[in-house]
């Protein structure tokens, strides 16, 4: 008796698939006690199905998802056509008709996951997506089954390898914003609207997934707040580098008082810190608790075979659930939502502020920081010309409540104008 | 219903427990639907249990393992003794009673794994000891159930906290190794014998381990060569970092044409590799696979905390295992164990080299090598005074048969004197 695979979409990641099950059959077989076999594969039309069997592929393809949901053969679904519609459609039927489902659709799990494992749950299926997030990184599974024991207080990833890749880059070569991304375009890295990546979107479906797993609970995306690396300056590159930071575009969770904090944006990372040597287009998320201490899980992000690898574990975990008939639930952890409020969410900050030249500057700069209670660790200025001043400005730890206090004093102020903001975050 | 737990022994991991099932409780409930209580402790003597009553501790202690084994209403033993017997002993005990076990005695896993997971297998009862490998970090379960789908080529690992803190020192402090000692037994990294830290067999023990979950191959202990960082000269950390390498004692385990090899030593690493930037005591699994390519986990090897926390994952997955009455196995993966043959394990080698000082040494050292077939990439001298001259050898890659075959020659020669080789690990 062998395991029937229906796979939706074959695309790069599902062509994957094949060679996985086929190289670690022994493997494989010594896990579940049995094949995994693609019995279908779901494709969008005639066309398609004529180019892949022109290609050489064999398999029985269909062109409606009724040959797969109502096909009792069929044990298991994998979704890897992406985006929200058909898949969501596609992955309730599936778990409706009682057939676990393992799915690498980030988008789909974080803005949709809450209803689909509901579903799952009401069938007693399995909704496996460990691939959705960090690639080939277990890293889903690593909270969900070795984290159980501890309480988890901050996590940190670096998520996205497209903009990871383009900020080495930047760092390691001196490239422009714009030089890094037409190279990431040009091998494949960043798609031709590269704007879920590069304004932090990306990372975010995968913060609201990950907040599941380590605190228990669901957010919506809505409150996560997230900014891109399209707007970090080479002045900011240089400053970074020269007190000793790395800039990383970092997903952030962390508890406070109030609640979680959920959030992406680029941020300065001590150089000594465990993700500041995530080069290139890997991907690692890096975890503080209160049992373990620290730990870090560190990978690739995307490509064809690691996400395939991960996608293909999921399925393995899934047939081991149907061999033992036991209850499959991904991640059983779930507690009452609450979010940080600002006044609870702090950091320190780095700020370059642009000045109008003229003396007393420094003097109202510091009265502005005063009057929300900011305390500077570091001050730098930089006289650009006769007309402009630039500050550089390290603060001490700060509220976001004082953020916006102080973000908003600038924006209304006539000599300053706010050139960027970044977290720091310590070691 | 609560799970029902009895430690063996109440150390200083041991301790850690009570706090983490307390502080942790509700999330473990969400995840086994049931409290994990713990029951019962056995402790050496009365003596024993005196002192800990005293403590304010107010288990229920008992001194006969027979108290555990017999009591139906005990559904699981936690063994936190260490040492062979009589932990070995009593675990066999357990689980012949039909009772899951966890674990985190490498020493007993790594001689004598085989016969007790035979034993837990023939009573259908898990016996899991994630935290006998690196400590907070869960590596074994992330080998057993992510990359089932994936076929592993090499795992390198830091795995002996002890002595990746004395190199940590060693290297940025320009400590001797007998200072970083001093400073580690001090500080109580290191036992007042160190032997089993500093002469590598810690981390044999834990190789051993690994090479069933990432190779499925149970290799006997004496299989693997392991040497300790106690022959490290500070001219070889001088000479490595000027070549851009950083020493670490590293756990090896790599698949070669004929079959595994295992061993442990300190080895020249490129200061770009993931390993390199793990520092002090924490330990880090760096994993090369063809369907993932390469990952890292990182995290505290050992530590009261970090090892309890790991210890109470395993004991709330053997509660799902009681709840759900599946075959509990750990890790499934076994395939035939087949041994590298000398020939094929390869690698670039350091030399370092003492000769009389006279000429013609080089052409007579370069003659040795043009016997062995050993091709050199880099070559430097130093004239240590008129009787001595050094040598400092960097490799191509050579097999472990060349290696034998100089190092032979070397023995035998009148004017040479091998004073430490080490291998250089590749990006």
């Amino acid at each position: 008796m062998s395991v029937k695979i229906a796979l939706l979409g074959f695309g790069t990641v599902a062509s994957g698939i094949p060679l996985l099950l086929e190289n670690n059959s022994s493997k494989i077989r010594s896990v579940v006690g049995d094949d995994l076999v693609i019995a279908k594969v779901l494709v969008r039309d005639e066309t398609a199905k004529k180019r892949l069997l022109d290609q050489g592929y064999s398999y029985q393809f269909v062109t409606s998802i009724d040959d797969i949901v109502d096909d009792e053969s069929i044990d298991m679904v994998v979704e890897l056509m992406g985006r929200i519609e058909p898949a969501k459609t596609f992955i309730s039927r599936a778990l409706s008709a009682g057939k676990p489902v393992v799915t690498a659709n980030k988008d789909l799990i974080a803005l949709y996951g809450g209803d689909l494992l509901t579903l799952a749950a009401e069938h007693q299926v399995a909704l496996y997506y460990e691939a959705a997030v960090a690639g080939g990184i277990p890293i889903l599974r690593a909270l969900a089954d070795s984290f159980t024991s501890d309480k988890l207080t901050r996590v940190l990833g670096v998520l996205n390898g497209t903009t990871n890749f383009m900020l080495t880059k930047m760092i390691d070569e001196g490239w422009t914003y714009e030089m890094a991304l037409q190279k990431a375009q040009e091998l494949g890295y960043a798609e031709s609207d590269p704007t879920n990546d590069v304004k932090g979107i990306d990372a975010a479906y995968k913060v609201a997934i990950l907040s599941q797993f380590a605190f228990g609970m669901t957010i919506d995306f809505e409150a996560i707040s997230y900014s891109g690396i399209d707007k970090i300056r080479p002045e900011d590159m240089t400053v970074a580098q020269k007190l000793g930071y790395v800039i990383k575009l970092v997903g952030l969770l962390e508890e406070t008082a109030s609640g979680l904090n959920a959030e992406v944006s680029p941020v300065f990372l001590p150089k000594t810190h465990p993700l500041a040597t995530v080069d290139g287009v890997m991907n690692a998320v890096y975890v503080e608790s209160i049992g373990v201490g620290q730990a870090m899980f560190y990978g690739p992000g995307a490509g064809q075979m690691p996400t395939a690898t991960a996608v293909v574990a999921d399925m393995i975990q899934a047939a081991c659930t149907l061999r033992d008939h036991t209850a499959p639930v991904f991640n059983r952890f779930a507690t009452k939502t609450r979010l940080a409020k600002p006044e609870d969410i702090v950091s320190s900050y780095y700020f370059a502020i642009q000045a109008a030249n003229k003396a007393g500057q420094l003097l109202e700069l510091t009265r502005l920081c005063d009057v929300c209670g900011i305390r500077v660790e570091q001050l730098l200025s930089d006289e650009i010309d006769s007309d402009r001043l630039d500050f550089v400005m390290i603060t001490h730890e700060m509220s976001k409540k004082e953020f916006v206090c102080f973000t908003t004093l600038l924006q209304d102020h006539q000599d300053f104008h706010m050139l960027n903001t970044f977290k720091i975050l310590g070691d």
